[in-house]
């Protein structure tokens, strides 16, 4: 499976991609039918169901948008807020981060509740911050990819939506790996992306919205900022019995999509969350063996991207390059704070394999024994 | 090479996607590398310069960004126009149109200069709407998807510079299929898409900025309203030493335009244009041979994308079913004011080929013979 050849395939453990099983690259290596043509339709039905299942979700305005995860929190952000409208974001890393400088662009009137980076938001910090304000929106990352925290959910939703706010969630790196209910946790708006736990490519956004978000989206007042990302005008498309054209569907991507949820669907959300979960204990119990430290305290570690200390005196870049040129093995470093500090290994979809996580923690027990 | 099979390849002679050989299908199924990986970096910067090569520029600021031709045309307005700039768009279809949406969401003053469907913009027509209105940027589109109205632009760039405005040119169907001379021709915001004349799968957008544009850009008082196709981040994922995370890069899209591109450019730009031109003649020739008209006159004709009256009587749906069902070739309706009364065939990349042309006018012969 590993070859020591800079050519070989890789190992994807970073913060995603993950590895794509050679089903979904077949799929996707199939020969071109329109974006209108009846059989894509038939296929975008498809997959708007398979999404809604994956989700856990009734919610009708349920499709997959033509960008990255990032275009996914823009398309849940600039839909939803008009300028002046009140914003509470939970902010514990770099994604929170992210969410404040998009609604920012939005003219939102922003007001965030910072955690130090690697703690997860407790529901009382929350009815804190909601004491004298009352947003339209609170938003909080289910699964900082920057931290390794995962973000419990359903206490806060009730506490937000006493409040009278809608709840807006990134799924980025959760969806498919970790347990996530978006109508039974109450979540309104809520994005995910294709390159984690669903180990399809990077290029599309999973997006479901509420009926209240959809109604708040329906009787806004002014123009949505981005015609690109205007959820109407992409219904009209994915939606109705005649569709209009929006965009050119990225159609090759959608082949992928289609074949990856399949996959996520035929494995079983249950079993596919447990394998996630074995496996993390099998790394986690080779990692710790071996001296690493996680940084995140259990029960908020998200199994599907484990975040641990760079032991002292060992070169972050040069190690990770190692990894990289010698095992063809991919890991990721630290985002902002935790630049030099951490690393974060992904066992995400197809990467969460007990041969990748052997074959790591083999490469890593020679680099360190070579000092 | 035509299977009378519901479920055989399609011969794409629609506005787009047009088919995409099997050499750039082979490569996007590449198995994946992360969006840092070295590699990936090598890929991205061959990549830059192969879109230079194809736009005929020297613009620093090129490459692709991940979306459609519709974030295309959304990355040039937002990162150019700021509240209260004044905008002229030539609009002499549905890609103008399209152009005038997203300007008034960037809040621009828009000013249009509508022209009838079907026909060219003249330069004069341009000097006179910029006789009492100094805009920031002209607008206009190169090729006109729902007309098929080829635009000159050389006369109109010079008219523009003269009021002190940036050019900027909607180039999504003409690239790799027609002449286009970015430099030479002045223009200083162009973007394209890949599912056209290049033959790759649709999803991306290559886009490029003169240094006028950069330092528009650059010197701009308030935020770009999208973080998503905000350049000065993307740029920093895209050029200089240490590649900053933006977006995770659709990495097998990434693979697709590489490889499309060397095809391209392989060939030579010349002969590809040449032979589009070509195939257009003898697609021409075997149309009027059975009495079909085509609605752009010579020589503002896009011969990459034939607009044709629907002949009296016959039915648009019905027939462009059976193209597809019995013959498994589309091609495309019209758009707003032109739906229900012309056809759009296009013979674009990988699907300008004789044999598909032969193809097309043999299946059309059958069809209407049987009335």
């Amino acid at each position: 499976m590993i070859k020591n050849l800079h050519s070989g395939p890789r190992i994807l453990m970073g913060p995603g991609p993950s590895n794509v099983s050679s089903q979904v690259l077949k799929e996707m290596a199939q020969p071109l039918i329109g974006h209108m043509d009846p059989q894509f339709i038939e296929m975008m039905d498809e997959v708007k169901d398979m999404v809604r299942h994956v989700f856990l979700t009734n919610n009708p305005l349920t499709f997959v948008i033509p960008g990255t995860g990032s275009a996914g929190m823009e398309c849940a952000f600039v839909n939803l807020i008009e300028p002046g409208d009140q914003v509470l974001v939970c902010v514990n890393g770099a994604f929170g981060n992210r969410m404040c400088e998009i609604a920012l662009r939005c003219d939102a009137k922003l007001k965030r509740l910072d955690v130090p980076w690697g703690q997860p938001v407790a529901p009382t910090q929350v009815a804190n911050a909601l004491q004298n304000f009352t947003p339209k929106i609170v938003a909080i990352v289910h699964a900082e990819t920057s931290t390794g925290v995962l973000q419990p959910l359903e206490e806060i939703s009730r506490i937000v939506h006493k409040a009278g706010a809608l709840f807006l969630v990134d799924a980025v790196t959760s969806l498919g790996g970790c347990e996530l209910k978006i109508d039974e946790w109450g979540i309104d708006i809520c994005y995910s992306a294709t390159q984690k736990c669903l180990s399809a490519p990077p290029g599309l956004s999973p997006i479901s919205f509420s009926p209240a978000a959809e109604s708040a989206i329906n009787t806004r007042k002014s123009r949505i900022q981005s015609w690109y990302l205007d959820v109407s005008l992409i219904q009209k498309y994915w939606d109705g019995k005649k569709r209009a054209y929006h965009h050119t569907a990225p159609i090759s991507m959608i082949y992928a999509i289609h074949r990856a949820l399949k996959i996520v669907l035929e494995e079983g959300l249950e079993t596919r969350i447990n394998r996630h979960h074995n496996n993390y204990l099998s790394l986690k119990t080779g990692l710790e063996a071996m001296g690493f430290e996680y940084i995140i305290a259990h029960p908020y570690r998200l199994p599907v991207l484990n975040t641990i200390k760079i032991p002292d005196g060992l070169d972050d870049d040069k190690t990770r390059m190692r990894l990289l040129n010698e095992y063809n093995i991919e890991i990721g470093g630290g985002l902002g704070d935790f630049a030099g500090k951490i690393w974060r290994i992904g066992i995400m979809g197809e990467s969460c394999s007990p041969d990748y996580i052997k074959a790591l923690l083999s490469a890593l027990k020679k680099i360190l024994s070579q000092g």
